[in-house]
């Protein structure tokens, strides 16, 4: 394949989020879009007229269907940005006709889904990433770097949540067509453990020497959405007979097999100010997102005071390399260059048919989440088994990709970590 | 009994956390102390001299056997601060002699231990107090009034947590005398949830018009202080070899009857700087102890930005009471005054015979945390039920007691709340 030619991808569910990356991918100059898909063709439409501005000269077609999309276009790669019930479908039918699938943040709807995502992907041999952008946030990627470099000693505990008020969201999601609404309506779960979880497999070695064992998940009562309501709307408003199902704090604690914990929290029912409430702790310190601040034993200035991360991030000895040399040639697109990054390794992967940094192992473990805190919740808050998709090689290291997108390892070229061979 | 009489209190179990103590309570001079007991010698000696020096004038008897000082001594009350496994047999004995126990922070052994501790003050009618000075904490007493207030809505989940790198004194508890050292040595629990929980309960109504109904508790692997040790002392160390079960990070989620969750995080073997990580979050706010920050929809000027709880501490309108009463009159004592107010209120309650503010029924309720976080994270995070010690009475709220110092009811003779009669 010639270095600079474009790869022919495909994008299925065109509603806000699509948006964004679609302008982000034409910065990145990896990929034509060829294909747009959604189930609204007034959405249609519109994109198609999006990739004509910000995609000259490429043709591009429009679906309803992503079944017919599949059978008459040449695709090569397709983005998923539909509602959280059908990423994994529409990923199944893609990597059955040989198109690798990146699939958008969201839960899964069941652990036989996620399996079946797995068989897929070993049956076909097509590859399928799971898009977890905050995987190369500036700071969770400093703390991978700093993970990896034994400055936090050996890790026992992580927290991360998605603490966002999407009250507005959620609430008028019926009129906007948004699946939240529905979803909120009548599950209650971590329905979006990815941004806070998916970071914490890799700092972890989840998939890669460690796996995640079992979960209790608690959520509190479901009264914020409906006090939002009666506030906004007032009395007159029909929404204000809603129930919403979804509890306003869910907490999740995970247990891994090396014996490390994780805390995860879904809090989007409340109002309050956005976080991912990261938090890495070890023999060596403690870093938390909440204060901007971490604390380093022998290496902070003043026993038991927080310095401020900021200065560890800044910082090239700290500092993942990626982002030394992304920061270097000017940061570019969506939610502070993170989107960038991770659209530029998915077509990295698929023009060099590489296994991805968060792969369909990986993306089986952060959607079986979300039926398992389901699980958790309904028979209160029982321990549940999270699955071992990787058929007993989670305590085998994976193969490294030699790729400076690469998260299982970090930056392998430039460490000089060399792949292993099949006899090592 | 005349206004100014001191009480006649007793002592038991001087080490480090008793002698401040005393001190602090002599400044307040509400109390004599007439006697003072540990089990050893040359402590009974030491506090015998400090009685001396700062409680001039008052006669004091030292024992090394506290049943044979409630037979000899004509007491009013008793502060123990022993080791935790005899907080509640020493309280109990105490109730039996009609001296009123005020019990140190610290868990409970087992559950029927709890129930005795019940049991025997609804046979004695002796009050017994659980000294739990983070309530009276500025932070968390201006929560406690925002909250009564409304200014969080309704509070849907709370989190606490004792998050205090104590590496050195557990590991060197052995050369020490420290009880901490065989309890990490032998037992993995939740061991000190009174600072986080205590608070919360009080913003909850717990036991009150609310209960705790179950829990799931999760324990990190333990590798922290084995690593402490390693580095401090070197590998020539006898203690290298010892094998801690504590866990590094416990985790543990608390179902409410209203539906409200708490989470606490017991996390005292790695290095960190001190936080009791508060976080109150309801349909009106949140606010975060860790940034130091708070959050009210409508009240913050600016949509989903932090303010510094600071301003809000400060103004009037939001800070309980008794602390602008207090640094009116110059803060004193130690932990940020939080000690002087919490033995201030305990002389109130001997000497007015008043229910005390954390009574015997909330103390059976902190201590029974720590043998459920055991029994949770023995049998792999399974739910355990935690008990109504209230018989039945927990949705009824208490007779509100009229104290500046009450926790259950906001400054009652303020508010003009008044008690309710029998029959109401």
């Amino acid at each position: 394949m010639a270095k600079d030619r474009k790869i022919r991808m495909a994008f299925a569910g065109l509603g806000s989020r699509h948006h964004g990356m679609l302008e982000v991918l034409s910065w990145t100059g990896l990929a034509d879009v060829v294909a747009v898909c959604d189930v609204y063709a007034d959405r249609v439409e519109y994109t198609i007229n999006k990739v004509k501005e910000w995609y000259p000269g490429v043709t591009v077609h429009g679906y309803t269907d992503y079944k017919e999309m599949f059978e008459k276009e040449d695709l090569e790669a397709i983005y998923i940005s539909t509602s959280w019930a059908t990423h994994a479908r529409i990923a199944i039918e893609a990597m059955k006709h040989g198109v690798m699938p990146a699939m958008e943040c969201g839960g899964g709807n069941s652990l036989e889904e996620c399996w079946e995502l797995v068989r897929t992907y070993e049956t076909t041999g097509t590859e399928c990433m799971f898009l977890e952008n905050c995987c190369y946030g500036r700071e969770e990627m400093t703390i991978l770097n700093m993970i990896k470099h034994g400055y936090f000693g050996e890790v026992v505990h992580c927290q991360g949540g998605y603490e966002h008020d999407l009250r507005n969201e959620i609430v008028y999601g019926r009129e906007r067509r948004h699946y939240r609404f529905g979803n909120y309506l009548n599950k209650c779960a971590d329905f979006y453990p990815a941004h806070a979880l998916g970071p914490i497999m890799k700092f972890l070695d989840i998939n890669n020497g460690n796996r995640m064992l079992s979960l209790t998940s608690t959520a509190s009562k479901a009264v914020s959405l409906h006090a939002y309501l009666e506030k906004e709307r007032g009395e007159n408003y029909d929404g204000t007979d809603l129930k919403f199902k979804e509890g306003d704090v869910v907490s999740t604690v995970i247990k891994c097999a090396r014996g490390e914990t994780i805390l995860l929290t879904h809090d989007t029912s409340c109002p309050r100010p956005y976080s991912r409430g990261g938090r890495v702790q070890g023999t060596g310190g403690i870093w938390m997102e909440d204060n901007a601040s971490i604390y380093l034993d022998g290496i902070s200035k003043k026993a038991e005071a927080w310095e401020p991360f900021q200065q560890y991030m800044d910082d090239p000895k700290y500092e993942h390399p990626l982002w030394t040399e992304f920061r270097g040639s000017g940061v570019k697109g969506g939610h502070g260059g993170m989107d960038f990054l991770v659209l530029s390794a998915f077509c990295e992967c698929v023009k060099n048919k590489l296994r991805p940094p968060v792969d369909v192992y990986d993306a089986a473990s952060l959607m079986c989440i979300t039926p398992l805190t389901e699980a958790s919740i309904s028979c209160g808050s029982a321990p549940v088994a999270i699955p071992d998709f990787t058929g007993g090689r989670w305590f085998e290291k994976k193969t490294p990709v030699v790729s400076k997108y690469a998260l299982d390892d970090v930056y392998p070229e430039r460490y000089d970590i060399k792949p292993k061979t099949e006899n090592e």
